[in-house]
């Protein structure tokens, strides 16, 4: 096993981070690493808001469901969806783009671009021995977020990424078993064997748990899963991301 | 600079591959890094089918548009935006989650869940020595792809990774000047500075496409943009997505 894989293999969320904020010279690298990652037809549809200030950074924590790392980090990323600089290059190049800016496919593209990119920050981050969290709290309050950082239309942040400096060791959560994410030739057709690895994940889980609050949390990944998904939440997003001019034909 | 990010920032897409398919140990590593990437509030909502069978490899070739690159590589990774896993846990655990699942916050969860996995799965096989291409060209016929591989209902393959041995040196393409793309506290105001970055960038990729090919081409970026954006394509996507589950509340 190499040293980059290694790091892949070590990740964990981090949620506490010390009072030390990153450098310029830190942004800079993450964020020529978000760009050098692979983009769908060279389209390079995202862009990142790198908050500093502290008010806006206090009522994005605010927003995101109360979440002091949100707060208190080495810095804050938002990774957005970005297809408002191709309505730039429409009126730059005098074409009319919008049925193309406006499909289904185009969304995708561009939360797959953001994804890609945000991947690379989050492992560069994590090369330099500062740690990382996805926030997609964020998707809670997405108008009020999209007022605070002054987005354009065709513009929505999918995410924040926090990173600093770790204050806390935290575990490693323990993926679902490799034969069930991952298929030879076709997808898997025997839904017992299915079910069965299922079974054995909720079992790992249950005693990842047990041990790590001493007894008090007994779940399993698919009670868990069934629980958080039988309360639908952000249930506004189909209105929202078509009224920014997304995922509409 | 250190070694991970180097290899980030040295990413270049390889369309030409040796013959030579990766050992299943290779493969094991590639899904497992894929694996330990973040995940919405553990949800591991995307699955990966391996594609070794020569058969299905040019049929899915064919679809993506003749790519040769689909057919003769290492391996041939395809990752799907995943929400089956959970039916399944909804018959398991006896409830009702069809209005989350079929959410348009699930079809963004279950689209960056997937990607993050792949950028991981990309880094890792390159970290090895590797090239990787993404095959967005796959989009163009889900369905047939779909019924190929045999994927059930929310499930939708989102793109191909081609992974091998390097069998031509590639050139990276220059990314967006970082100020486009990477805004301080609030997105760039100032429209006639951001066209400049644009027309800056488009000088830069002139003179790379210019020198690539002997002067031959001579396309701007934003000149390419608007030409492939006015042609609209997959527009049969937003469709596609809602007959399989996704994307629909």
């Amino acid at each position: 096993m190499n040293q980059l894989i290694e790091t892949i293999l070590n990740h964990r969320s981090v949620r506490q981070y010390e009072d030390k904020l990153l450098t310029d010279e830190q942004i800079h690298s993450i964020v020529k690493s978000a760009q050098a990652a692979s983009t769908s037809s060279y389209i390079q549809a995202y862009s990142i808001i790198g908050v500093k200030n502290k008010e806006i950074k206090r009522r994005l924590a605010q927003l995101a469901g109360n979440q002091p790392y949100v707060e208190k980090n080495g810095h804050l990323f938002i990774f957005c969806a970005d297809l408002h600089r191709h309505d730039v290059i429409a009126e730059m190049e005098q074409k009319e783009l919008t049925t193309s800016l406006e499909s289904t496919e185009k969304f995708m593209v561009s939360l797959i671009d953001a994804s890609l990119a945000a991947q690379n920050a989050a492992l560069a981050a994590e090369s330099m021995g500062l740690g990382i969290c996805y926030i997609g709290g964020l998707r809670n309050e997405l108008t009020e977020v999209t007022e605070l950082l002054k987005l354009p239309d065709h513009v929505i942040p999918l995410f924040g990424l926090t990173v600093g400096y770790p204050a806390r060791e935290t575990d490693k959560k323990p993926r679902l078993p490799l034969e069930n994410v991952y298929h030879e030739e076709i997808y898997q057709q025997d839904t017992e064997k299915y079910k069965q690895q299922l079974h054995q994940y909720n079992q790992l889980i249950s005693s990842y748990y047990e041990k790590r609050t001493n007894g008090k949390r007994k779940d399993t990944w698919t009670g868990q899963m069934a629980h958080m998904l039988s309360n639908p939440t952000r249930m506004y997003m189909k209105e929202f991301v078509e009224e920014k001019g997304f995922n509409k034909k």
